[in-house]
């Protein structure tokens, strides 16, 4: 089994970089991994911490309309160049939990997808040399505001409010060849999506060295690579799971947000 | 004089928050003020330091079409909504430093505005509440590649390129009550831009209630709450000043970014 890189929290409120064991316990980094953290004695015992996002972001640079099929069923066609939008740090939360449902929307989307972890700041490369910079991979869920997405001109709501970045649970070194993505809403049987990760169109050292010719990109900082097809709604009390084989699986359900007041 | 306060880079790469003092030199805090920071026996000397960005945002939410005049301007109406967008931390550049014009746009435009610093976590405000979070005010230019603007459906590449968000030179507590916010390019006497702050549309309070509906506000995070008529092109060798009555002048001067590798 690939190594598993997690970040957790104690009890107590320290957080850490750690390797994740077979027993479930935790190895404690000093450090994070990218930033060349080493093991220390520390190890935390199974369900004696909480699961965090397996890192924190400066910023998350997504992706739109990255596979043909979804760019199909959204009505267009693949872009020329990469289509780039931001997602707030604050939007990130870990697997295990809560998708807030917001008053101000009728319309929630998941949209699994495959997230790049840079493990080195990142500025005009080559999508060689950016392939370099690319330190690891975990799942994402991009969520969405369907209904706000198609009444903005930009995304920045309908993709921005707290807990519309589900990440994790952990990040690997390495992307298994073949690799499929699933989504699964409730245990039912049929994905709401499946597709080979292969099958996108910019791939991760081609959209990381696109985006830094625009913005440096520091260790930590997330890349969304987009959605397959196969998007659809949630509702308040669903269980949405992202699969990608040779990583794992990212569970999260949806709750309602308490009215806001605007 | 109101209270300026700075952050600040010493030769050994020490960062502080401090109180600019008359004479230049800055009276370190052991924290950034927002945070309950207290003076320290640390007293800087002028020239012995330099003035970065008076903060460092997690995030950095902006706002357009917030001016009557530069709505219309652009083609449009005020929106009915706040119209808002992510510029990524990557973007800011201190006072006095390069704004870079990149290889992949042939129009750069400037767009001074007032920015607001968030003192306090700020999620589900009201005004009134919003008022109390805001910790003060300082200057920011909205740098936006307008060819990509308009060529992209998402402003992120278009406002996104490291250096494209100067903000400073300092922060103020309080607004100066009929502020004027002027833009000068290469000391013209004639100003690009020249409008009363009051002329926005959605006020800070309604801004910063109106984002933390949607995304929590962190201390030290920003909103820039859009430009004035009077946006216009920048040429590589270009000063840009953005001025507001009460809080200073924030100074840049455009320089040619390396032709980038894609």
């Amino acid at each position: 089994m690939a190594q598993r890189y997690v970040r957790v929290q104690t009890p107590e409120g320290q957080i850490y970089y750690g390797l994740l064991q077979l027993n479930r316990g935790v190895q404690v980094l000093d450090a994070p991994p990218w930033l060349k953290g080493q093991p220390t004695d520390l190890e935390l015992k199974p369900d004696s911490y909480q699961l965090l996002a397996p890192c924190a972001p400066s910023k998350i640079v997504a992706v739109g309309k990255n596979y043909a099929k979804h760019a199909a069923e959204m009505g267009g066609e693949v872009p020329q160049e990469p289509l780039l939008f931001l997602k707030p740090p604050t939007a990130v939360t870990a697997a295990g939990t809560e998708i807030n449902y917001p008053s101000q929307t009728e319309r929630v989307d998941y949209e699994g997808e495959l997230a790049v972890v840079i493990g080195e700041r990142c500025v005009d490369c080559t999508p060689e040399q950016a392939q370099s910079k690319i330190w690891g991979y975990t799942i994402a869920n991009d969520v969405t505001a369907r209904d706000l997405q198609r009444r903005d001109s930009q995304w920045t709501r309908a993709k921005g409010f707290d807990t519309f970045c589900p990440l994790g649970p952990w990040i690997v070194r390495e992307l298994s060849p073949g690799a499929r993505l699933q989504t699964i809403v409730n245990e039912n049987p049929e994905p709401a999506q499946s597709a080979l990760i292969e099958q996108m169109v910019f791939t991760p050292d081609v959209l990381v060295s696109y985006i830094s010719q625009i913005m440096t990109l520091l260790p930590g900082d997330v890349v969304l690579t987009g959605t397959p097809e196969g998007v659809g709604p949630l509702q308040v009390g669903d269980r949405v799971r992202v699969e990608i084989e040779g990583i794992g699986s990212l569970d999260n359900w949806v709750v309602a947000r308490k009215a806001a007041r605007l």
